[in-house]
């Protein structure tokens, strides 16, 4: 556990490329002084950032790339442009090549999953990567996944779904045996899509290396009910990009509130210490990275828009899946528990 | 506008039941005093209740039944057991035979669905009715729907969809063109599901009777973008219980931050009525109360555990329905607008 973790960096990717990634990987370096970066992008522009970032002098490499890929590209444009030449491209090769232990883009989500899945292939028996994001509830801290790498999935993909959420959930919280509940409409079994309640018959029936919980609803992700929630990517994207605008909505809402009046406002003032606390523990930005699951290698997305301190906290992600050997982990429960439920199947 | 409104009352459904729904109505009839209720239930119980609702003399009539639907019953269950004579039935039949202008029932949603298509039928054209919920924004409310009537939707009931939002939107806000989006997973025309992309292309094609907008996202349901988000009733009850535990999740973290330390405390007493106009706001017994829309009749579903001043809210809606002449005015837009819908579809 001692050694280097050597993370790729896609400089290019997102809305603020250089002048968020760098003063990014700065911050998270300075919580992890074991990481070793390489930089991958245009070194005219990484060398003219690295000299206003002194804390990544000598931690870093720079592979030069001429092509960026654009934000709103096509994901098959992006392909076609961006093959084997562009930033986001050379940086994915480089954990396939184990030059690096993982990747970080802020860029293209479609790109970067269309160029992770060509480069890096699917683990055995998965048929479709999903994203797994970081979700904050009243407990702490749970796995909702799959946030939009798919529109829809079937009950085969929302039991893989749910073995690589325990995964991660393995990963990140040391929970050995997590819990996993299937989002639905209603807790009760006659209820919801039809997908997702024959994943469920299927996953009771069946001895999985995590603790199934049966349905959820949503409005107990928040109240952490369990470590894993899985859904489709429809669905999960709707309910993960509800969530952010609810708690932005309720922000303003209480902003406006401490500032109606004389009394407020002072209150406001005395109270400003929890206020601080509030804002930190509602902060997008600590939460910040989607893990591209079911792929041999660690890919992370960064939102496009985020700056220093979200851009670190993805980089952070990162390093604990490297650090936890999440794929070779995720390799083994596939191959035992598929394995187990094709006797589950045929035994039918 | 001087007739009085007939509000049908299911006295037994809900957690509640007569303990609710009677003080209920005596709360919405000092903001309505010209409702007439009628009060389908066990007569012994209401009689009994309302002798501790005094503002409710004279302005009830009782309907006495001996069957009460059960908050779990299947709703094929329920239409065995309780047609012809439930509570539930006789409030929804009420509508039918002009008895009464709406019906509003804090019951077993799937058994008031299956008696409302059973008891109502859908206007013509319409196959599947929707719920549609009152959404508090930033700027003051919206309207989504379907919230959990139905697991998925083609484009032609999305559609439809639009349309009974429009019009509900126009009894509510009195807004005469109302903007309406269809959720999905990106703004950007190529994404999300093939149904949505659909929908989005023929109501693009044709001249609806309301402002369409394209798609809208998650988070913009709560910023108020639009006064009508459509989606199928899947990913619409995830989003609207998604935003539920996640203003009540925020409110557990306010409290949290509000009591840990002297100095917040005593800025919390100083703000308590910035306090009290946030939690109002945020008060979701405020927007109580699903609209069945696509039937000949109004159908008005309460959360089942709310108390008084939640199910009066139920009321309310319901009374703003009936006088706005809601399902005449969807019936001539429907009319309309599919037959313009057919010249498009056939001119191409």
């Amino acid at each position: 556990m001692t050694a280097t973790q050597t993370i790729a960096l896609d400089v290019m990717g997102g809305d603020h490329g250089a002048q968020v990634v760098l003063p990014g990987a700065e911050l998270s370096l300075v919580r992890h002084p074991d990481t070793h970066y390489i930089l991958f992008g245009d070194e005219a522009v990484i060398r003219k950032e690295l000299a206003l970032h002194r804390g990544l002098a000598g931690k870093c490499d720079i592979v030069h790339t001429d092509v960026a890929i654009s934000m709103d590209a096509k994901p098959s444009q992006a392909l076609r442009q961006g093959r084997w030449k562009s930033s986001m491209w050379k940086a994915i090769e480089a954990v396939r090549d184990g030059d690096a232990e993982a990747v970080i883009s802020a860029g293209n989500t479609g790109a970067l999953m269309a160029m992770s899945k060509f480069i890096l292939k699917t683990l055995p028996e998965i048929k479709r990567p999903a994203i797994a994001a970081i979700w904050p509830t009243v407990q702490s801290e749970c796995i909702v996944l799959d946030v939009g790498a798919n529109v829809g999935a079937d009950a085969g993909q929302l039991i893989d779904f749910s073995m690589m959420g325990a995964a991660m959930a393995r990963a990140l919280f040391s929970h050995d045996r997590p819990s996993v509940g299937l989002l639905n409409i209603g807790v009760e079994e006659i209820k919801g899509l039809e997908e997702v309640r024959k994943a469920a018959g299927a996953l009771r029936e069946s001895d999985p290396p995590f603790d199934f919980r049966g349905f959820v609803e949503g409005d107990d992700v928040g109240q952490g009910v369990v470590d894993v929630v899985v859904t489709e990517g429809f669905s999960g994207n709707i309910a993960i990009k509800t969530a952010e605008g609810t708690a932005k909505q309720i922000a303003e809402y209480l902003r406006a509130a401490m500032t109606r009046s004389l009394l407020a406002r002072i209150g406001a003032v005395l109270a400003q210490g929890a206020f601080r606390a509030l804002k930190e523990k509602m902060d997008p930005r600590l939460s910040n990275g989607g893990v591209f699951l079911g792929l041999n290698g660690i890919v992370i997305k960064s939102h496009g828009g985020t700056d220093a301190t979200g851009f670190a906290s993805a980089i952070d992600l990162g390093y604990d899946m490297a650090r936890s050997g999440l794929v070779e982990r995720l390799a083994v429960d596939i191959a035992t528990f598929h394995a187990a439920l094709n006797i589950t199947k045929s035994a039918q």
